[in-house]
């Protein structure tokens, strides 16, 4: 991608996630009218389609040709990632945004022929920007976040996970992961994947794993946490795909293979 | 306890508490020297222990009939609780100070004979203060906490614990343990037991529970849940005793009986 372009680009969106974040905290003293998707679990609320809508009304209108893959449904039905693809989720983390009207975020990335350019995470109620473009860096607010440390270990890393992957279920051994939380120095859970990928591109979580999440989960935090030296792979060290629900793995390189190792070896 | 002391003890320990964190605050970009305790999950620093000597000295110097159980050990040897005594955590959360800089918090509850009086949790990177005295409410720095809601249940709760509790252990089954996870809505993992006291005094998780801390993780946490309308007690609905090691549950007083039922169900 033409860096002129994508610095216009790059430019526009964190200027709309901004105005964006004033949305949500200008609404957030307002009653919320709160429905359930699939599962209680999965809590969608209406400002979280008022923001999706209003994101894809403001590219389609600069940028008519661009592509985009949303969370709430209001964008395209993209089937493939030629061109320029926003992948977006407007609230990241909808349980806490409920349950604990903070430690939520949007969900950036700009993807060019299926490579990530742009990241733009957006801890809305601390007011602290993550961003990235691909090969320039990657910030916290105005400071430029350091490589990822050389010095870690399995047996002194913080992982982020949920505690559902201990549980039995479907895609992994929950012994094999027990065993992993014994392994590592310390698990945490903080309820928002974007944040988790903005936590380790910061080093104070040294990886995030999930066993699933979608595209708009990982899109942006993929090219954060790429700026500083992290890998990001599906579980089985593999490219993420996308265009689909899939495992994720995002952490400092030196874990990657131990990692990789650990769970593969518990995958069904 | 005669209010016109406590609330000189408050305002002291306020003060010291306050200084404490810009200690920690100036010290936080030096070197650290770390140790490990029993375990390289068990991590304490020489600041902890600065810290619970900074303290162990101010109280001894103003309240010398003051007594002092501290984590670190420069506290007295106190096989009662008769009198005033300060139960003492420099730095709750050490793994996450030592890894992420951040989310810690130094604990103090004050009890005179055995009856919590006063309970300060700093969150000293956030610069956030959460105070109370028995009887006159709770407070996030200036703001009052309101009480707990009471459209909860444990379907919809968030709950914090450990991932340990999930994995085999000498305390619980963690067949129900896995089961309580599926159950509830959902889970989180801060890695500081007087932030997650703090944090489900505000209501942002429902509940928190352990099965195993120490007086100092939870001696000011048990004051500021208690103002709130909360209830605090072992997790088999027992008193926690100040003096020993202890499984803990604080939580929504409408979540009691269910969460204590269902980990009850799986204690060894």
């Amino acid at each position: 991608m033409d860096k002129a372009i994508r610095n216009d680009i790059y430019e526009q969106a964190v200027k709309w996630v901004l105005e964006a974040g004033t949305i949500i905290r200008d609404e957030m003293n307002a009653p919320l009218s709160i429905e359930t998707k699939s599962n209680p679990n999965d809590l969608v609320t209406v400002l979280d389609k008022r923001i999706e809508a209003y994101f894809v009304q403001k590219i389609k209108e600069k940028y008519s040709n661009h592509f985009i893959i949303g969370e709430e449904g209001y964008g395209d039905s993209v089937t493939s990632l030629d061109g320029t693809v926003w992948i977006i989720d407007p609230i990241d983390g909808t349980m806490n945004f409920v349950h604990q009207k903070r430690n939520f975020a949007i969900s950036v990335g700009i993807y060019q022929d299926g490579i990530g350019e742009i990241g733009i995470i957006y801890d809305v109620m601390s007011d602290i920007l993550y961003h990235a473009k691909r090969g320039e860096g990657a910030y916290k607010n105005e400071q430029e976040l350091p490589q990822l440390k050389s010095n870690v270990k399995l047996t002194n890393a913080i992982i982020g996970m949920n505690h559902f992957w201990l549980c039995e279920n479907r895609l992994v051994d929950e012994k094999t992961m027990q065993e992993f939380v014994r392994k590592v120095r310390g698990t945490r859970t903080y309820g928002s994947a974007a944040l988790e990928f903005a936590y380790t591109a910061e080093g104070i979580e040294d990886g995030y794993l999930s066993l699933r999440l979608s595209p708009w989960d990982v899109a942006a935090g993929i090219v954060i946490v790429n700026e500083v030296g992290g890998v990001t792979t599906d579980i089985a060290g593999n490219e993420v795909n996308m265009l689909e629900k899939s495992s994720i793995l995002a952490c400092n390189p030196i874990l990657k293979d131990d990692l990789i190792a650990f769970i593969q070896s518990g995958r069904k």
